[in-house]
């Protein structure tokens, strides 16, 4: 295995961008080397198959989609009340925009886990983790709700994300008077959160 | 175009079968045939194309996801509390348990949209109107909340049922005492939905 970390890097991204252009049928070395436009055969020098790639995408993604902690930092220093939350999650969909690749990918590996056991174990770890961070998070910033209301958010933002980035404007007008998606994020949060 | 309807649904079966399975780029004429165990080119004689196969399969979905008057009929008997919304949740849980690949299909339909602007219009007005569906029947039957309370039920709902289909298991033990999905539709619904 060849180990020049920026060039796996690159690499490992150019795989991002082929999992959300083409599908996890379309993850091949040969269509990651063409996008990374580098010489046929330089994926597999680093990578020992085509899961070890997947690996290496859910561990990227994992960075790509995180925030921002200087942002997250600067958001802390609110008032805990239901307003912080909405400004975590305005923080979170905009991180999703802002890495359509990225989420699309997620997408992908999600579904090609739930065709192949072997990814599933480390794919479903990532995920679970993502959950239980922000249960602590929550927690431990005294925002308003428990355990139970982070986790209906959650399950709500997974929502919203996936009609946002698959099929933008399919929510457009839904409810009258409230854009998407800062409006309806606005009343999601109004929703769920207890006013604390 | 042949045109013996038993044999076309059959196909249309096969194409949804190879779309949960092998994903959007699997799905090719051969596949299908193969699938549905006719011989090569009877796909062929039924479909002008891929994208009139993919408006099919969509149709087909709608069909094969939606629910069953008689149960909405026997539900609707109840009082219109916040326990009959809880009903129709597990209705709708239990109808993509069993059916999954009807909806592993449907995600793919979703991220094949997203790539192709020409399949994206008439899958988001199926998405759509589903949703539009859900807001009016909620009203029409006089259940708890109002258009913004089910457009974020809808919104969980797509996530509750992503995380189950695609990785079964991953929300298990999230919340102590919870059991998935029954005990956390309860916490969604109840979390969501007010009293009424």
């Amino acid at each position: 295995m060849v180990r020049n970390p920026e060039r796996r890097g690159a690499l490992v991204d150019a795989a991002v961008e082929v999992l959300a252009r083409e599908g996890a049928r379309g993850l091949t070395f040969r269509a990651v080397d063409t996008e990374a436009e580098v010489p046929v055969g330089t994926a597999s020098n680093y990578f020992t198959g085509r899961d070890d790639l997947l690996r290496q995408i859910d561990a990227r993604l994992h960075e790509r989609l995180a925030p921002d902690p200087a942002v997250i930092e600067r958001l802390l220093e609110a008032p805990k009340d239901r307003s912080l939350v909405l400004a975590f999650m305005r923080d979170l969909m905009g991180r999703a925009l802002r890495d359509r690749s990225g989420f699309l990918a997620g997408y992908e590996m999600r579904i090609e886990a739930s065709r192949r056991p072997e990814l599933r174990a480390s794919y479903m770890k990532s995920v679970r983790g993502d959950l239980e961070y922000g249960i602590e998070f929550h927690r431990q910033a005294g925002l308003p709700g428990g355990d139970e209301t982070v986790t209906v958010l959650y399950l709500a933002m997974r929502g919203l994300i996936l009609e946002q980035l698959t099929l933008p404007g399919v929510l457009d007008g839904v409810l009258p008077g409230v854009d998407v998606p800062d409006g309806l994020l606005e009343r999601i949060v109004e929703t769920i959160v207890p006013e604390g």
